[in-house]
Formats: C-alpha cells, structure tokens, sequence
C-alpha cells in the first residue's frame, strides 16, 4: 500500500531531508526538524505522489487517501491535546503547499483552519482574548473564501473599508471585538449572496475544501508560468503540508519573523531577517507592514528606530540563534528560516536552503570551505555557474555625475539603466521591443513575474528585504531596490512623483541595486573589480576542471578581456568579422565584384596587409615571454551577399564610393541572392570556389605568426580552421593549398607553426568523421549551424515558434541556448568516436554558443572534448562549470 | 616483376575477356578472340597499369616497358614472318587506345605505322600495288603527324585539294602513284615547315610517338568531358594495343566493317551492320562514303542499289556469319564486331558487347531469355532501368497533321520537339536557358558531345546508322535522324536549306528518330503503347522483387498513369499542390489573412469539400471491386508565405478579388517572410501552431474514404503522414488530434480505415527514430530535404557551386540525383535500425525523388525498405531496379 501521509512533531517524524521529491521541500525540512528536537508544530504531509496520482486520475483522490488524513488529524490532536472542532479546546491548522523545489507565493495556503461560529468563541475563552480569536476569524473567513471558494478578498476588505467609516474608526486595531463579530456577520452574509450557500462550519469540510484548492493552485497560471522559467516540470506536483496552528498574533509576548541564518545579498557571516510582534507570517512576507531588525547591529547600520528582536525578546532570540547554528551546522549550508513567538515560546515553521546572490554565494561556499565546514568540491558544487554573470559585469562609476531622485533598500545588487514603465505586461511589450526598461511598482506581486523577468531592474515602493519583490529579483539576477518610499506611482498619468518630481513613463533611470538608489538619466558604470572570493573559487574550479577553457573573439578589445577573466586560447576567431570593418569592406566589395581570377587577387593584395596585422595584433595579446596561447582562426565562412549593400540606395552610394556603375553591383547583388543563404554557397566551399580567398587569409596568418615571433621571440600557435566542411575531399582540397602557402612562406625563411582542422557543424561532417579526420588534425564543434541542421531550423526564423514549442514541450528548452543532447549531441558522440577511431589524438573543442552554457559544459566533459571555447564574458562561468562537470563525473 | 605487356595471335594468348581492368575492353577480347582461334591479327596490348603508373609517375613510364615491347613486336614478327621496318617485308602496325569502358572517338589511333620511304616501296612490291602502298603511306603522314606531331590534318588536305585542282582531276582514285609520290613529298615537306625537323622515318621511333599519343590522348579534354558524362573515374586509365595491319583496301577482294550480332535499335535477331570495299576501318566509322549493308534482305529493306556482303562476297560472308555465331554463344550476348576483309581473308579486329537501344535490350534479354540462353535473372540484369524512360515517352500521333521536311536514317529511336541549332557550343546555352533544342549538324564529331548532351534530339546530313552521331545518340538516349542528305547548313548565315525549303535557327522542327524523319513545327505525340516484351520484362521484375513500388503524384492524372505502370499504391500524396489550384487558393490566402482561430476555421470549412472531393477521386482511382492500394496523404508542408503573391502588383490584385486592403496583405507578407523558409515556419510546425489546419486535412481524408466506401463497397486505406518531424513529442501531438478527428467521424457511423506515420526528413528525426517509432506507424524517407539538412545544402541555390564539386570529386554524382548513402544514407539506417527496436513491424518506405533513382532503389532494398515510391514515369524503372536490387543480393 503506497503510504500517502507522512507524519511530523513531538521530536519524531516519518519522512527527513532527503525525502524531497515525496514530501517537498518544507515537509521534508519539517520532518528533518522535528527529528532533530527542534520545537516544530505537529503535522503531517500529504505526498507529491498525491498530487501525480490526483492529475494522472483526471482529478480523483487515490482511495486511502481519506483514512490517512483522518489519522494525521488523530495525530495532532494527540501531540497537542487539542480536537479538531471542539469548541473547548479547538484545533486549529494551517494547509500549505511544499513543492520539491521552492516557488514561493505561487501556490494557495490557508491559516487558521478549523474556526468556526463555535471555536472561534471557543478560542476566545481559552486565550482570553476574544478579539485575538475574531480577528484569526475574520483572517481566516477571508482568505478560505478567497482562495477555496473563489469570493475575491476584495469583497471582505470593502465591507471592512465600509464599517470602519461608518463607526469613524481608523484602524484595524481600534475595532472591538463585537465589532468583529458584527463584521463577521457581514462577511458571512457576502459569501451566502456571492455563492448562495453558507460559509462551511465543519471543519473536516473546511480540510478537504483547502486541501482541494493547495493541490489545485499547482496548476494555475501563475504556477505554471513559474515553472516554466524556473525549469520545474509540471510532472514533479506538490506535496500538502496539514500543521498545528501555533499565532505570532497573540499579543506583544508573540512574534513572527524570517530569517537567513548568513547574509544572502553579501554572503556576511550575521543573521539577517525580520521580525513583527502580534503578527502572523504573512505579515512579514507580504511586505505590508515595514517589519524590524533581528539584531541590534542590523538595527544600528540601517538606523532603525524600533528595537531589534536581539533587544526586545532576548531570551527567545537566544533560542533562535541556537537554533540557526544548530540548523547551519546539520545542513551544512545557510538556511532561510520561517519562526513564529506564541506568547514566549519559540516555534519553528520552516527550514530551507537559502536563496542568495551570486557574490553571496562565492563568499559563502569560500567562507564554509576554508572553515572546513565543506569541501572545495562542495563549495564550487553551491554555485550557479550563470549567477557568476552578476559579477563580471559594469558597475556605477564613483566618479560620475548622478542625479539621485530616489532612496530604497539595496535588496538584489547590481545597476542598470532603462525607461521606466509601471506595469508588468507592458515591461514585457517593451522589452520585445529592444528596450531596456526598470520595472517601477508600488509592490509586486506574483501576477508580475512576467514583468520582472523582462525588465533590466525592479524598483518598488514598499516591502522589506525579504518581500516579494527582493526574493524574486534576487532569484532572477535582476537589480532591485524595493521600499523606496518616496515613489507615489500614478498609472493612470503615466507617471510617478517622487518628493514633487515627476518622472513619466519612457524616462530613462539608473538602478544601483548594491546601494538602493535610484538616478535621473544615465550614469556612466565602471568595470567590475572582482573579489578575493571570485578569485579563490577560479583557482579551486581551475585545479579540478580537466577541460581548458578558450574564448570565441577577434576585436583586441574581447580578446585582452577574455585572457584577463582566464581564457587559455582563442576557441574561434571568426576572420570574417574583420572585413565588415570600414576600411577594408571596400576591398572586400572590390573583389566581389572582380571579373576573374587576377581582379579578386589584386582585391585580396589590398586586404592582406591589413588583415596579417589583425592577426599580429591578437596573436600579441595571447603571447607572453615563454609560450602563446593556441589561436583558432576560422577562414572566411558567410555567404559572399552579405557584404554587398542591399536597399537600392545603399547600393548606388557604394557602387560610387568604389567606382564601379550601381547596375553591376545591383546585378552581382541579384546573382549572389541566395533562397536559404544558411545552406547556400559559404564556409569551404568559398574556398573551393575561389582558393585564392583562404590562400590570402592563411598567407596573412603565417606572416603574422612570423611578424610576432621576430617581436617577441615566442612563435604565436595558429590553428587554421575550414568551416561548413561535409567532405573529406574539401579538407583535402584545402589543407593542400594552405600547406603551399605554407611551404612558400617557409622557403624564404621560418616556417609557421599551425595545424589544420575542421569545424563539425553539418550532420554529414559529424558522419563522416572518421574519413574526415584524416585530414584534421582538429575537430570544433560548431553547435550553432549543427543545431539548425539537425533539427532543420533556422535561428533567425524559429523566433515565431519556438516559444510555443517551449511551452508545449516539444523541446524542454531553446536549443540554441542549451544544446540538444538526444540529437546534435548524439551526432557529436558520433563524430568523436568517428574521429577518434582514425586520428586517437584529434584535438577536440566547441566553439558554438552552447560552449559557454553550463548544461552544455558538461555534456562536453562527458563527451571526452578537450576544451570548450565561449565568449569572454562567460569564460569565468565555463570555467566554474567545467569544474562542476570534472566533481560531478568523478563522483559517477 | 609487373607484367606491363600481354601479347596474343595465332590461335593463343596471354590474356583474356576477364581482364578487362587490365587490358581494357578491346585488349581483352583481342585476346579472347585469339584464344577462341578466329582470324584476329598479331598484336600485344601494353596494361591499364602502365597508364596509371605513367601518371602517377609525373609522366614517367615503368622501367621495364620498353623491354616488353621489344618482346611484343618480336612476337608480332615472328607470327607474321614479316620485319618492323624490314623493306623487303615490312611489318605496319596499328597503335589504338582501349580503356576499361567503351569511349568511341575520344583516344587517339594511328594505323599504318612502320611505313616509311623505303617499306612503302617494298610495300608496293609486296602487293603488286603501288598505288595502295602510297595512299596507305600518305595515309599514315597525315594521321600520324596530326595525332602525334600536331600538324593540323587540314595542312594535308589542303596541299591534295590543291594538287587535284593543278592537276585537273576530281577523285583521289584519279591520282596516278607517281601523283602520290609527289603529293607524299609535299607532306613531308609540309611537316618540315611546320616542326622543323623531318617525318621520323625509324618505324621505332614512329611506335614509341604512337604509344606516348595514345596514352597522352586519356587526358585530351574530350575524354575528360566523356568520362564525366559517363561516370568514368580518370584511375582506371587505358590500355594500348598494338597490332599487326591488315588491309580492306587492298582492292575489291578487301572491304572493312562494322556488325551488330542483332539490331541494336529494334533488337530483332538479324545481322545489322555495314561494310565498304577497298577501304580502311576508319572509313566506315567516320561515315564519310555511305556503306553497304551486309545481309541482302537489309539491303532490299533499305532499297539501297549496292549489293550486299552477303551478295558480293558470299564466302567471306559466310565465314563472318559462323563467326558472329560463336561469339554470340560464347559471349551470351549481342556483340559489336569491327572486321576487315584483305584480299579474300577475313581478319576480327574488334568484339565487344554491344550498345543497344532501350527497346532492343529490351527485346533481346526476352528472346536470349526464351530461348534458354540466359536466365531471367541475367535477362534482367541486362537492362539498364534509366533506359526504360526512353519507351514510356509519347511518340508522333499517327493521325496528326504532319509537314515532313527532311528524311534521313531512323539512327536513334524517340520522338523530339525543338528549336534548331546548328553549333553545340549554342545548343548547350540555349539548354541551360530552358529551352529545347535539336541539334542539326553535317556530320558530329567527338567535339559535339556536350551539344548532343544538351539536345533533345540530333539530326546530321551525313553518315549511316554506324557514323559518330547514330552510336552516340543511341548510347544517351537521344533520338537522332543520321544522313539526311538533302539538308545544306550555312552555319554562317544561321540556316539550312532542304531543297530549297529555308529553316532558320530558332526554328521549331519535330523529329522522329524510330522513322528517321523531320518535320517542320510541332506534330502532336500519343502516349506510347508499350510492346509484350516490357510487359514480360515487368511481370519478371515483379516475380523477383521484394519491394512494393508506389508513386508520389497528387493530380487524378498523374494517379492514374502511376497505376497504369504499377504502381502499388501511393508513397507522397503532397496536398499543398491542391491548395495552389484557382478555386482554393483564394480561401487558403484568406485563412492565412485571418487575425484568429474563428477565422481560419471559416476559410477552411470552405477548402473542406474541394479538398474531400480531391482525395475521393484518388481514393476512386486507387481501389478495384476487391481491395485499395495504400495511399499516403502527406498534411501540408510548405510555408505559408508560398501562397501569397510576392510582387507588390500581384498583392494589390489578389488583395482586391479577397477583398481584403493590399497594405493587409503586404503587411501578412512581410510578417510572414523567411530568411531560411527551407529550414522555417513549415510542415508539422503549422500543424503545431495551427492545429485547426491538419484536423481540417484529417476530416477531408476521412470523410473521403467514407464517400468512396459508400460508393464502391471497399474502404480506401489512408496513411496519413505528417512532415518535418523533429522530435516525438511533435509526432505525439498532432497524433492525438487527427485520432480525435477520426473518433469524431467514427461515432456519427463508419470509423475511417488509416494508419499515422511521418517523414524521416531531418537528421534529428533519423537520430530519435527510437523515440518517434512510439508514436508513428510508417516512416518515409524524404531524403530531399535529408539531402539538403544533412549536406547543409539548399537545392535551390546549390547549381552554382555542385557541379565544380562533381567536377572536382568532392561529390561522386549530384547528391539531389543519387542518394549520398555515405552520409544521408548512413542516416537512414540509424532511423531503421532504432526505428525497428521500437517497433519490429514498422512500415518503411522512401518518397524523395532518388525512389526513382536506380542505384538509390539499391541502397532501400538492402537497407531493408518495405517500398519506394517515385513519379509516375519512374514507376517501371523502379520495378525493374527492385527487381536488380533482390537479384545482386540473393547473389551476395
């Protein structure tokens, strides 16, 4: 029999931590905790396998399920001594979800289960608080019947809205506790209009009702949409966390609060978190009232005012810190905690490891390693290689003129700069549009995630560290600065004011995310200077990785950038990028237009001075006293139509520019015009078509190597590459003529130091790569083209179905950002074991996109390649994950 | 030690027919004959091997040869008692090329050498005829210098005309042997003038000119552009054979021919072949003097006045048709025979098996068959299947009116329509522009190869049905009218006059090779009435082959002359072709304009019944009383841009008759364009985005078969099939609502009788072959675009650059022709192979166009294909390729 309830507390539970993928997160935790000592509500977790069986049965219940939930009931009512409906001693119970991976807000949870007309008053006499027990009543009316019955929150607020203008009273606590048993009433009544049927006093009807909507909000828009840009499959499901009730609301004795046990935006080693007396957790978490400070030196930095849970509730916060040591040293990693204060007893509602930002993370991992807390496997193994990405890139410059218009908390770091706009679906239109824009709302809420993702930074006017809008932006790598309370945002003019200043929609702001300001205009960024953790984690991911790392560049700029964030080599410099430069695409254009063999000779002895010190120029870079990095340089490889100009205009001023008549280069224009230029006459077969091209290029690559070696003493290493190869024949064909030049350049003095290779980036090439690695002494991966190849899909056209294909999972993610294994990496497998059957030592690399994707890092390692080459700014993260890839297969 | 040189003669030889690579073909059956103990002159053949080392060597003979030489002339010597160079008894040799494969008149040949000043006086002695020693030696002057020395053969002609017009005289045969001695010194001095040094007059130096001549000849570009026509690889080099001389034109007791065994034309079992007297081989070839027949019933066929062989010699006849015999029975094949009479005494020269026409391959493999002398395997591995194509064209309606113009000899059969062309060089241009040609010449050389490639038919004023133009035309497949002697070409002013009657270039003329006829414009064709003997060749195929073979064709025409010829059910039903139809077209633009879903579907109900109606006529067609052929309905495929007018006029045209604003139009247009539209937005990926499209399709299918069912009692068996499938989950999908479609029609009556499958058309789909078989019940290859995904290469913009490819040997054959079975075919059998471990049964099958492509159908049959399917006129030659296909492999 499968056991569909697990149950928690009283120092013992069923399930433990590693129970994830059936308890979900926070039951697992729960249950970890509960088995640890620590004071845990008594409950019980319904099962994810619950939830996979309710969709895979068309929404029916496994049998069982009903008994199983009545003895969990049985269970907390023993653990407490409470019963469930007993006006005398009422049982009350909070129902949330727990997926096996956090998604936090997205899902249902409904508090202070079990109250009704009876218990309420029940509760009332137990605690000697009637208007404690009406308030948790009117709570719970609301939002049971907001989120199990569909009457919109909105409709208990207004009546409140309503009474409390009627009586002249400001606020909630000014109402008496016979008031809110009049609003109760109230609410009572709306629910019957709404639905035409009473609000349910049974609190077993009440269970199953909030049991059925926790299970159903997994798959509501909002779940769905999160799952999707979080990578969570739908198939996963959720488990049903049923808990004890235990109130933060019980007066000033009473507490509620959230804690991470390091500082998740700088990875300090202090707690950090905030409290509210006589509140329940969602009070924190909504970002709704401004919370306090945990300790005193949080308290102090941020000049608060309030006193800090360190200072107004000693004892139990001496608990707490226990607890977080004891939490830290057990799961060996910072925790994000969940704690409630009934009247001076400390309980513990929650444990997880803790979001953080990617510098928080590095310090983190660094901190724990060099405790000895984990090793350096573990700590390189904590972080998210793309988080690295925060790090590397600009920052304010200090120096630069600013116009601060606007103060919040630093709550994700990082700057950016963009057009304001105060409305999610519209950030998301504009950023499909090219802009950059900063999301700016009063707070954000789950119906915004869309908008969040597509904006450069979230700014908002209320909310704590730990709102909503902090945790997601913090998850997203976007900037956000959140309680900036000095923003009044008016929709409807399309503007906001801040202290009498009004800045419109489409102005453009500068965010700093690390500081919490927020500037008029555009501030000029600086270079990020990276940190002594940044550089311990390279070194411990560069003693484990056993693939070199290469970069994909030819500008000086990209590949000094690159040989700075640790490039061991140029993985692809792609020559053609040179000639799109003003002071050569002239030449090129002249040679395109050559009659014959002799005119494009005279066109290339123009191009070639200027492209050997192109060369020249990179090789500098990638050498110093004693050796030179390997430099890849792929031969000339788009279609020849795209250095011609293409509107009719354009065409003419060139054509006068070079001096031949506009109507031949409108009629070479029209000649070169191809149906599918991506399968059409570029790569090698240029060089089949005219060797004189490749010849040009490779005269210029040796001449530079030699030009250098004279300069520096150090003979540069060229690795010449032949794209869109699909033969053997062409290699052949080509490698003899660039072995002529060669040969020439080496008779009148010093001979080049290269080898040739090939790019694998047609399925045929992958094929044949046993034939064809006769003639290569190297294969790179070309996953870009292989990509379009293998699935017949053209990047620049896949844009209109692709997010569909996405989102109805025909591919689980965009294959030109991670590589499709079952597919293009099966032809790579095939083409490695091809090519190494022929040439054992064949050099092997990739040089597509997905060289600098960790997913595809990893498949690389696995795949036996010796280096994967991406673009300087994603070296730091190849290099991170080529290391996570070496740990991870080591491990098996 | 090689063995560079393999002598044969007097009733023996060191060779024979099975060493063809090695001694070519003429070589071989030199030897063969010899062996075989028929008249074949003395002679030695030097190997192919010393060809390719010769080459390989940088032009270098092997050590050795000049030795094996020596022993060859020896050994001619000896046999024929007379002396190389020796004047009392001299020994004249031929020297002829004979590569592996037959390549008529692309080498060169020199006959009569060992002639010089002083063996042709002893000649003449010999002989008793001066007169026949000098022409003979005159001969070899002009051919020798013109082959070897390069002195131009018009110099010689030149320099006789100019001595016949000094001297009065009109014929050589006027020329007195005095008049020849003079002429003979005007040669020579001629040669001195041109070279500046003398005639050779040592018969070994004349022989080692010869040998360099012939070998140097398999470079010549002739024989470059003949092997790349023919798929002769430039390795396999030629042979040499050098030969004592006999002579035909020793006076009227001596006559050289040439003989088929049967006719190659109709392949009735009769001699077929011509003769002339007192003559040389070359003669007859050259088709400069009309010849005579051989048998006397050919010649009162022909109506011809000289008398036949048969009449004339009656002896030498008699032995020559004893001799034919043998070789026929000893071969076991129609043979091709050169012989030469000399003075009463046959000698064989030449025998080969001979080229025949389609229709007498045909024919003869059913008679040889018949009559017990092959099996019907051999009878019908003996037919070329692209040959059949040349019997299923229309020919000349009987009854149409006809304007006959020219009439020459029926050389060639087939029946073409054309503009005339008098140069091969324009025929080809006006080819390559689209335009059909018929080639009108004197006479052809091997210089109009590519012009007769290119012509639909040729015509020649001159020459019999054994000159240059008749065997060439034969051995393509083109009709062609030879001899035609009342045609008078003035190249220069772009004409001919036929009897006065003036054609121009440009001109359309018909021409009906079976007749020999031509006609002025275009004369109606019927569709041709294939005879018994294709009939018995198929039914065989049939009984051999282990493949179904269906058809791709949409058009009720098209189904029915597919099934006329076979046809076994259909392989690729391409539905978009209706929808490009008048009365649809303007719907399907309407859907594609639509702004929703409603509105597609509103435009699709209207395709409905058109396109119901569609698959009923085929469906019609495809069934008898008793059961249907299987038919396979492709759901579209290609992009939605393809059906909107492209050019800005068309748009605002289209856009009026919708009725929709041309801005709306162009809008969708733009909207719609594809930078890739090979690799973009088309086949399932519509199906994908807009599902209402495929269900429509779907329910037109169904519903058909259920009208037709109704209508005849058999339910028609529908595949549907969906194209460019990527992955399963796509497969998964639109299986799911085409099932749903087919469970709606179902529960209203009838359930539709069909299967689901998919093209395997991209690599990804060959390489989750494993995963699609899950959901697909057939798979079709569509090894077009297999082709072009796996080479990355768009067929559309490949002409440019495939053909130096070909040229170069980078690609074998055109991969779009011939399947690429190293790449795309190594795809394929992974699709087969992971296919098949899913699902055992799975039905396979190809619907790319090399279906039609015989060494394509080989590579299906061992891949282990249930069927091909190709256009309706491939259909019998992929019968009988099947049927080749199981005979090779029951063979090993």
């Amino acid at each position: 029999m499968t056991q569909w309830v697990y149950n928690f507390g009283g120092g013992t539970a069923e399930g433990n931590t590693t129970m994830k993928n059936l308890l979900g997160g926070k039951g697992a935790n729960l249950a970890e905790m509960a088995s640890l000592g620590l004071p845990v509500p008594p409950g019980f977790t319904m099962t994810t396998e619950v939830c996979t069986t309710y969709y895979d049965n068309g929404e029916v219940y496994p049998d069982g399920l009903d008994d199983d939930v009545a003895k969990g009931i049985a269970h907390i009512e023993t653990l407490t001594g409470k019963a469930f409906g007993d006006p005398k001693n009422p049982l009350l119970v909070s129902v949330r979800s727990g997926a096996r991976a956090s998604m936090p807000g997205m899902m249902d949870t409904v508090l202070n289960l079990g109250l009704n007309d009876d218990t309420a008053e029940g509760l009332a006499k137990l605690s000697g608080d009637r208007r404690f027990a009406l308030d948790s009543y009117r709570r719970f009316i609301t939002m049971y019947s907001d989120v199990v019955m569909g009457v919109h929150h909105h409709t208990f607020e207004d009546i409140l809205d309503e009474y409390k203008d009627n009586q002249g009273l400001m606020l909630d606590t000014d109402i008496t506790p016979d008031g809110w048993a009049e609003i109760i009433g109230l609410y009572k009544d709306a629910v019957r209009d709404a639905l035409g049927r009473d609000f349910p006093q049974d609190p077993r009807e009440q269970l199953q009702g909030a049991i059925d909507a926790v299970f159903g909000s997994w798959m509501n828009d909002r779940a769905v949409v999160y799952r999707r840009l979080n990578d969570i499959p739908a198939a996963w499901g959720t488990a049903v966390n049923v808990q004890a009730m235990v109130f933060g609301n019980m007066g000033d004795t009473s507490a509620t609060g959230v804690a991470f046990t390091r500082d998740p935006s700088t990875g300090e080693n202090t707690y950090y978190g905030e409290f509210l007396i006589n509140a329940q957790g969602e009070d924190v978490v909504a970002g709704i009232r401004t919370p306090q400070t945990l300790t005193k030196v949080a308290r102090e930095n941020m000049g608060d005012n309030e006193p800090s849970m360190e200072e107004a509730m000693p004892e139990v916060y001496g608990q707490l810190a226990a607890t977080f040591a004891k939490l830290e040293s057990h799961y060996r990693d910072m925790q994000d905690i969940e704690f409630t204060v009934e009247q001076g007893k400390l309980w513990m509602l929650q444990t997880r490891t803790g979001k953080r930002t990617a510098r928080a993370a590095l310090k983190i991992a660094v901190d724990m390693a060099e405790a000895g807390q984990i090793t350096k496997s573990e700590a390189l193994m904590r972080i998210e290689p793309l988080s690295l990405d925060q790090l590397l890139h600009p920052t304010l410059d200090a120096d630069a003129p600013r116009d601060l218009i606007a103060m919040g908390l630093p709550a994700s770091p990082g700057a950016a700069i963009g057009e304001v706009v105060f409305d999610s679906d519209k950030a998301e239109l504009r950023a499909k549009a090219g802009h950059k824009v900063i999301l700016v709302r009063t707070e954000t809420s789950p119906e915004d995630i869309h908008g969040m993702h597509a904006a450069e930074a979230i700014v908002t006017a209320r909310g704590g560290m730990t709102s909503h809008a902090a945790v997601v932006a913090r998850g997203m790598g976007r900037p956000c600065v959140s309680g900036a309370g000095s923003i009044r945002i008016d929709e409807a003019a399309g503007q906001m004011s801040i202290t009498g200043r009004i800045v419109k929609e489409g102005d453009i702001v500068t965010v700093d995310g690390a500081t919490g300001q927020v500037f008029a205009g555009e501030v000029d960024m600086v270079q990020p200077e990276l940190s002594g953790d940044f550089s311990k984690v390279m070194a411990w991911a560069d003693e484990l990785r056993t693939m070199s790392i290469r970069t994909n560049a030819e500008t000086p700029l990209d590949v000094q950038t690159a040989r700075d964030f640790g490039a061991e080599g140029i993985g692809l410099c792609r020559t053609e990028h040179m000639f799109f430069e003003a002071d050569r695409l002239g030449y090129f254009r002249e040679m395109i237009l050559a009659q014959d063999k002799a005119g494009r000779e005279a066109a290339l002895a123009k191009i070639l001075p200027v492209q050997r010190a192109d060369f020249a120029a990179i090789f500098r870079i990638m050498a110093d006293e004693t050796k030179s990095l390997p430099c890849t340089i792929r031969l000339l490889d788009p279609p020849l139509h795209e250095f011609l100009p293409h509107s009719e205009d354009d065409i003419r001023k060139v054509a006068e520019t070079i001096g031949v008549p506009a109507s031949e280069m409108m009629a070479r224009s029209r000649e070169l015009a191809e149906s599918n230029p991506m399968l059409g006459h570029r790569g090698c077969r240029l060089g089949i078509s005219y060797p004189e091209i490749y010849e040009m290029q490779a005269r210029a690559i040796f001449e530079a190597q030699i030009e250098v070696e004279n300069e520096t003493g150090v003979m540069p290493i060229a690795e010449v590459m032949i794209p869109l190869v699909s033969s053997a024949k062409e290699l052949e064909i080509l490698k003899k003529a660039i072995e002529g030049v060669a040969e020439d350049i080496a008779s009148k003095g010093v001979a080049p130091e290269y080898i040739i290779g090939t790019m694998i980036e047609l399925p045929r090439a992958a094929l044949r790569a046993g034939d064809i690695a006769h003639h290569a002494e190297f294969f790179s991966f070309g996953t870009n083209d292989l990509t379009q190849t293998t699935f017949g899909l053209s990047r620049d056209d896949a844009g209109r179905f692709l997010p569909d294909y996405v989102a109805q999972g025909i591919v689980e993610k965009d294959p030109f950002v991670t590589l499709d294994q079952d597919g293009v990496g099966d032809l790579i497998q095939i083409a490695v074991e091809r090519g190494k059957a022929t040439r054992p030592d064949i050099k092997l690399g990739i040089c597509g996109e997905h060289g600098g994707d960790p997913a595809s890092i990893v498949f690389c390692h696995n795949a036996g390649l010796n280096y994967v080459s991406c673009s300087p700014y994603r070296v730091p993260i190849a290099r991170l994950s080529a290391a996570q890839a070496a740990i991870m297969a080591s491990e098996g």
